[in-house]
């Protein structure tokens, strides 16, 4: 019981590295030019946290497609900032909870923050937290609740927070009011251009210059609409790789593979 | 209470050989295609998941009308794969579970899957699961919400997990971004076309040649809307059967019987 | 609690003959064709069940406006089996249940059913079994995903199962899912015709032949829509006997009396 | 606790007839032709649960606006039956219950009823019980579900049971199927005529036939939408002998309260 | 425990001055004709209730325009009556119950009622008993359903009721049937002209004549859509006062104040 | 236990100081004529609560945009009353609570204040406190429920109490009846001419004069829709002060940073 005593009394220090390091995994490339400013942009709000009086919370909302790397990025930010304390909220870990188990856990993260002077806490996939389907547009309005509070309410004096969001459905969340109670919100696009694809998929050593050419051209008809999160990038890449691996005539099978996933996605 | 910690302890390890061949107890017949081809996806599937270190989790979505042979071909890809970990989730043993007990189980099966290197996951008639019935857009959001993260959450470090679902339910599942959390989906069609139906029918020994050349004349006017799954095809046939041995007038019977089934079923 | 163990290990083998041969309580007279066409089918069904492999469930849904002999009928077809397991599923025990109560107790059923080699369960009234309402078109969605599972659920190997259900609310089990769920539907039609009537009341004596001519006479009228069910045929028959004994000009009373009846009931 | 086992044990016999009596405490008058003929039908039902074996279930829904006498005219046909068994249903004695509650304390009576050769049940005032509100349509649906139960389960062997109803909702039980659930609905009429509505006037000795005449000529131009429940009727007859009392010119109040009474109840 | 039998036991008889006499603080000041024939009214319902066999229960409902004065009136006919049981049923002391407890009490004190022969029940606000809120129609039905059995159930042999309401939202318990459930419903207006006004003002000594007349002009543009209760116009004079009280130049602060309310109150 | 007595004994007498004063820690900077006025205002309300005999309840509601200033300014006015009970019924201390639980809470805190004889209770955020959300219109209607009740409910005898409310969504209380239920409510704007703007940032040293005419120049565009809140502008000013302190190129970059920001926040 003495442990149990322990526990309770001792703060949530720490740093979840491994959570967020596995969450950029596959590293961060810089394929764009958005990946780099937005990095940049959270230091800049780690700093305003560090330094500023007036404002001990600060807060990022990071919204774009499904697969752009939003996740990667925050948690990127987040392990920049060197400071003590480093939380992740996620609803990975929240399968089969109440909706008031989920609020608790929510709500202890921040009491926890709040013992650190700095801290940083990131939301991962808001929508998911909040059991949000468009489908009759149900949500845990609960939930929604404490977070709207908590991303309002003022940490204790002399501490300083700062909360880092991110989620694929910006549109319903400016409905429900929460992209307005974060200070600032960045777009993290997905990859829409050729060149930055090709920037991509060098990174994975994917197709000789050739090949490059070859499916290239290949794309052109689709560049107009071309919209693949780096993500799905990851997975069309290694689908193209396994066909090429599986016959004699790699190259044609892998670029072929490729093309053809890439035409799927983009629909 | 050794035994009860010992099966806390061992992970559910092993495959479930009985309920997966139960699946595809009347075999695959190559009667067209499809197939074939979704079979060799699947291996390729297989493939990815077993040799690439950045894609850890791959899953497809297979779908298609009624009866096509979604859950055959779902537990015929699974099989082959021969990896150790082989479970299937249904609702065929759920019944009168609550809510939070079929989510626990769901999620019980994955954290098992996480604990061998390589598994597969069958998620069987997902809309059943998620209790989906059209009139009023009814469903358990709290199971889709939980089958959301279960699509999209990583498996721990040198896992690899390869996730496959049945639906004949598309639409909504687009609806409700279940279709998008798969890597891939692929359609199971129905019978369409004569010659695929008799392909199907001497498998099961049903008509002679001539009997054949007489239900192919008669089901001519319907050639532009037949469809008909596999599955029902089984029944009609075994239907048609009993009628031969009903009376004398066997083969008039059983044509007769099939005729006018399939054209019931085609509506 | 030798007999509470008792009790759970024992199947729930047996026929329910008590409330079957109530269901068929005033017998079933053949005043249309479609009586003895049904009652056929149905042995074909119980014979394929029998014998055939490849097909161990069937099941058939009996549809047809109010107090037209549905259930009767299913009665009647279940114990022409002498299939040792024969069972009724009906609202009419169940009142004041939970739904999860009345989901056990279904389930329940089909489990004992699987014990024996041969079954038919017998589901009387599904729109009852499932809360229906159309104002606001309210039922048990939970009872209805757990129906949709057992009707496709496949018994264990080597039992055969046939299932029965009635039902006067079609339209909407159309749109939940469920008549697609059952391998056939037929049609069970009220009396629609003056000789189908006449047939019906010789059963009971009502009418004298000379009676009979001035009650058709009176019908006349109403012969385009004309459509009266043989329980709601019973029980006006029955009202208009009564009038007779009431008073001394008998007949005239009983042939006004059944005549107005008929008139209201078609409205 | 032996007299609550006894009181467990001891079937619910008897009659209740204070309830009943008082139900009907201001008597029956005969101010219009529907009052008779409505007694008479009930008795006739009364006679053919008596003596039908075909029929052992007979229900009546009396139907009509508020206050025409509906309970007073359900629970005069229950006595007159005479028989052993005469329970009323009604919601007077159910506030504050669980819907649950409700539903048992409705299915036990006619549990009850069952155990008895004779019985009347009168569900008085079916909308009450329901919970129905017009506003955004709600009602209890389980409540709704067990009374569509009742209405239709045959009682057991040799027990025989007549169902009396009232409700001045009809056109929601017609949607509900509770209408067409009973096995007769007769109309229960408002005064709708100034002959009529003297007629119970002079039940009350209210007017002399001077002031008759002067309050018939005053409600001439009411008579089109003339429309008044006979138990406002009682009311306003008694409001306006309050004021006849209070004051002198007794007569002129008398007259001016109850026309001035009887225009704003017709609108 | 003795305590608590007899606690069950004696029925709680009495008069809840206090509350009542709270609700008429301010007096009653008959500023316009209404006030006066209401409570005349109300006197001839106690008389009614006192002497009349045949209507052992009447019911009144005072509704109108927030502070009109309802409850003010309400609560002086239940007291002029002198009926030695005089309850208020108000949401005041019912916040935070569970539907269910509200149910029960207000039950409780109709039961309470009906053990004394003459007794006076007041309904205050019953918007907010209901929990109703125009913002999706939303209401507690439970609640409601006991109202509109309280409001027409009987009271036992020998026991006399008189009942008054008072709501501000009459047209929503039109809909609900909760007006049509009393017996007679009366309007309560708020102050609509000057000299009504003036009439009340002077009450309250707030203004010389002098003041009153330019006031009076001030106010002549608002004239047709003046619309003030009682209960504002007691607020805005104390607002008016105080701004007096502030500066030394009184009286113009005064009126101006004033003037300037009741532009606002009247939008 | 003798503790928990005492607590539960003693009432919670005292002022919420520390809450309060963080609510204004920022000072209160009069950039415009609305903030000394709502100040002034507030004072005339605590005056009249202490004065008058006639309305010993008295409360008011300040709303506006967000950010603008609302919660500060209530606590000035609560804390420039010194009044012996000052309390704060806030969202933020009841994250994770009941339905039930909250509604006590606040439900207490009026209780306690009840025991004062002058007390201050600000109601803080009312849109959260009643978990309202927009989309679909979801809100706690038993919560609203009490606080409609309370905003009317007189305080005991000798008692007074000033209520302040705060929120940004006027519209929706004005639907739901809660704006009409506070005796007064006034406007607190956002800062939206460019002079309020500078004053402000005068307050934080932000710009020199030279500064100031850049800033004043880039921001003319904007002027018809600039609406930005006190709050959000003291965010924007530590933003743009960051960024001065992180290149040597301070001032260009703090002017373009904070104007930058203000366009994003006016959109
Ligand atoms: N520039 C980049 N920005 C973000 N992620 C990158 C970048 N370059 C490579 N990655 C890799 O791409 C993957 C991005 O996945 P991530 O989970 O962050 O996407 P996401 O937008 O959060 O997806 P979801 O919509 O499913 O939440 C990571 O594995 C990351 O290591
Ligand atoms: N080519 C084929 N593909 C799939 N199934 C086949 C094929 N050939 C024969 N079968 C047999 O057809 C049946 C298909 O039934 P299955 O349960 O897989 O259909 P389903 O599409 O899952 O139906 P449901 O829509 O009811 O879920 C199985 O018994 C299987 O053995
Ligand atoms: N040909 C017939 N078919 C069915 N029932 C018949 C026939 N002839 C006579 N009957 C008698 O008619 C009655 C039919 O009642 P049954 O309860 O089966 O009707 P139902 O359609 O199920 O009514 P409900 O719509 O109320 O469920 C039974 O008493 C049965 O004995
Ligand atoms: N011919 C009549 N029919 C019915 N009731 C009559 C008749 N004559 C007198 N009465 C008296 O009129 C009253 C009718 O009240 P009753 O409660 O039956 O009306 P109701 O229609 O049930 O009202 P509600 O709509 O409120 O349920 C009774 O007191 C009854 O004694
Ligand atoms: N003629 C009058 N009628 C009613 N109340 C009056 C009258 N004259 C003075 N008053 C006073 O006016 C106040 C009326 O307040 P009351 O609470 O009755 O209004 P209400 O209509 O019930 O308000 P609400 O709509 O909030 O329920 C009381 O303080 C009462 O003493
Ligand atoms: N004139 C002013 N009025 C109000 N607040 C001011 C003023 N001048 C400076 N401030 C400061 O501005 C901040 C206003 O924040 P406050 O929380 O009151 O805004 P709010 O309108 O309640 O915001 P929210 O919409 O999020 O509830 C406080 O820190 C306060 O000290
Ligand atoms: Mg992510
Ligand atoms: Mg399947
Ligand atoms: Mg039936
Ligand atoms: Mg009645
Ligand atoms: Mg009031
Ligand atoms: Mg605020």
């Amino acid at each position: 019981d003495f442990l149990a005593a322990l526990e309770e009394v001792q703060p949530a220090f720490g740093v979840s590295e491994t959570e967020m390091n596995q969450m950029v995994k596959n590293d961060i490339w810089h394929f764009n030019m958005s990946t780099g400013r937005i990095i940049e942009d959270g230091g800049l709000f780690v700093k305003q946290v560090s330094h500023s009086k007036r404002t001990p919370l600060v807060s990022l909302l990071l919204h774009g497609p499904p697969d752009s790397g939003k996740s990667a990025l925050a948690a990127r930010i987040a392990l920049n900032s060197n400071f003590p304390f480093i939380k992740l909220i996620s609803a990975d870990s929240m399968i089969g909870m109440t909706e008031n188990a989920k609020i608790n856990r929510i709500n202890k993260v921040f009491e926890d923050a709040y013992r650190s002077t700095f801290s940083v806490v990131v939301i991962d996939n808001i929508e998911r937290l909040l059991d949000y389907v468009s489908v009759g547009t149900r949500f845990s309005n609960a939930t929604l609740q404490a977070l709207l509070i908590l991303l309002k309410r003022s940490p204790p004096k002399d501490r300083r927070l700062l909360v880092i969001g991110t989620t694929s459905e910006k549109a319903i969340l400016d409905e429900m009011g929460v992209t307005s109670a974060f200070t600032v919100d960045k777009n993290v696009p997905a990859i829409q251009s050729l060149p930055e694809l090709f920037k991509a998929t060098r990174e994975l050593d994917l197709f000789s210059p050739q090949e490059e050419k070859l499916v290239g051209a290949r794309l052109e008809p689709l560049k107009s609409r071309l919209s693949i999160g780096i993500k799905k990038l990851l997975v069309v890449a290694e689908m193209a790789k396994q066909a090429a691996d599986d016959e004699m005539t790699e190259s044609t099978n892998k670029c072929d593979e490729f093309v053809q996933a890439v035409y799927q996605v983009c629909g």
